[in-house]
């Protein structure tokens, strides 16, 4: 007879949970490892809205575990650590992401790339050590290893810095690794949602020219006047597209919905890079002239390893960097799921969890 | 009326030139102009047969211009040089290899990357300044800018060294750009023809780890024991290339034909790079996950610039690199052809040009 998620843990927690493909969210009660020697606990404050939790509790990537509790844009207070835990103290404002654990032991590991450790377990949906499974953010109290706990500068707000933990990372870590974040190169940032907004901020903090690529000519305004981008590309006017040929040093692509690559291939310069970020489920078409002829590329890239998840929210904490946000408490997570949808958000909704969840 | 190619220049050329997209080549009389104040003129020894060569006299990519004169791959002899050329002198072993020239005003050319000018100009098939055809390197004589002469090293036979001007090239460059050529790494060759053999050469110098891949079980034993490959990897066998899996840092992709990318995609290590030389005409289909979450990369490189083209030469010479060649006369030529479209060759054919094409 196996156990109920209530009872085969020690701690009791209370959380919002899918059961099924409806991706309908519901009280969960379900429990957590004992704080050991090398973990931390944490009081949740807040938890970002991340489109992957739509995707997942929707089964839209078709691994879901059902009941599956999303949330890996973590924010609160340490209120236990281990005996081997020096890094962290009580009262702490820390954070955690998408990652709970990796081998340590894999190449990237060493790099403190874990997550590109093939043996990396996330935050939630994922398969943890003991065997028994992730369960995310929203929820009121979280157990981790020290190793994937990030600290909060003090200057930042926790409730709108929760989404640099997977938006920040994820639109950070390519901008290094690729080389995006050069000053004075033109950068172009495809879609202007919760991701592309966080890498509109971090690029204007490298001092990179940015031009926003999106399908919505209504968020021109958005993105010069509040965000300060430099620039406006409505992706479907041809004519617009045709002017901005070969003037883009690289692009970031933040749009997780299948779209054409052609016309952003067009884009850029001789040595130019297309960083997709995104997470399409379909394969996409691309021909081989233009990466040949102009020396071009595509790569991909996927959050950040937890040393450069540090280096990120330490960056944003200089530069005063947060996601803009919509607060909202937990009963409201299912309208705010189908907003986000419909990409009616500006530009993360962000679970008050201190405040509307309690065991 | 148009001046015929015979007597729109000065200099009296003769030549081999495909007359429509059968393919065929036959002789060809045609001019070049008078030398300028900064050309250099070669006196053509040998010219390598290039797989573009025949792609171009049979329109398969749909530009050719008759008659076609191929052949980028020319080393010969000075025999003048323009009152502004101090580089080089009469009697120099020199060659030209896939352009004459470019714009040397673009962000490209200000970095000597010639190849990515928008305005580049090919050794055949293409406008020259003066609005005239530019023929290549299947004729006795050579007109060109100095910029587009490379010196050889005087170590290097001029026959097996002429194919570096293009294959050395199209190997060196990216493995120098992309960062393939770290000693100790694991790199894969796909395609072992007159581009792959060469690349392997390159490798070994770099001091890399080599697999040879290909779809060929008959092509092993050479690529091992003597063109010195640690590894072969036969495509299409399913258990060798599920053993591979995750095996390789990198992968340089010589094959010109459609194939599948996801399998040699499956080959690399998180932070791989799959670099495509070939010129294959159809698209690619890719899918986004292996790039996301391998952080990998898919990029392409096209020969190199002039002073790179140069520094690959001299490290040639310094390593002893040649291809490995069969020499012709130029009335074997429509039956290399054929062969080559056979890929019945190991691993270039190269035309004696001095001894075999005369006025």
């Amino acid at each position: 007879m196996s156990i109920s998620p209530e009872n085969e843990h020690p701690q009791k927690v209370v959380g919002w949970a899918a059961r099924d493909a409806s991706g309908v969210l519901s009280p969960f009660n379900f429990s957590r490892r004992a704080n050991g020697e090398e973990d931390v606990t944490i009081k949740i404050a807040y938890c970002g809205m991340c489109h992957s939790d739509l995707h997942c509790i929707r089964n839209e990537w078709r691994n879901a575990i059902y009941p599956v509790v999303p949330g890996h844009e973590i924010a609160g207070m340490v209120t236990e650590v281990g005996s081997n835990v020096k890094e962290f103290k009580v009262g702490d404002k820390v954070g955690v992401g998408c990652m709970v654990g990796a081998c340590h032991t894999c190449e990237a590991c060493e790099q403190s790339l874990e997550n590109l450790c093939p043996k990396g377990i996330f935050t939630y949906n994922s398969i943890n050590y003991d065997s028994t499974i992730t369960y995310g953010g929203y929820s009121d109290k979280f157990v981790v290893d020290k190793r994937y706990v990030v600290r909060f500068p003090e200057n930042l707000p926790l409730d709108a810095a929760a989404p640099l933990l997977c938006a920040g990372i994820t639109a950070y870590s390519p901008m290094k690794y690729y080389g995006l974040a050069e000053p004075g190169k033109h950068l172009g940032i495809v879609g202007l949602g919760g991701l592309g907004h966080v890498a509109v901020k971090f690029a204007k903090a490298f001092g990179v020219k940015i031009t926003v690529i999106s399908t919505s000519p209504s968020k021109e305004k958005e993105a010069i006047e509040i965000l300060g981008a430099d620039k406006f590309l409505v992706s479907r006017d041809p004519e617009q597209m045709q002017a901005a040929m070969g003037t883009m040093d690289y692009i970031l692509d933040t749009v997780s919905a299948k779209h054409p690559l052609v016309p952003l291939f067009s884009l850029l310069k001789a040595n130019g890079k297309l960083i997709m970020v995104g997470l399409p489920e379909q394969a996409f078409q691309f021909p081989v002239f233009p990466l040949i002829f102009g020396r071009k590329l595509i790569g991909g890239s996927h959050i950040g390893g937890m040393k450069e998840t540090q280096e990120m929210i330490d960056f944003a904490g200089k530069h005063n960097i947060t996601a803009d946000i919509e607060v909202i408490k937990i009963d409201y997570v299912n309208t705010a799921m189908e907003r986000l949808a419909n990409a009616d958000v500006r530009y993360r909704f962000v679970i008050d969890v201190a405040n509307s969840l309690s065991a």
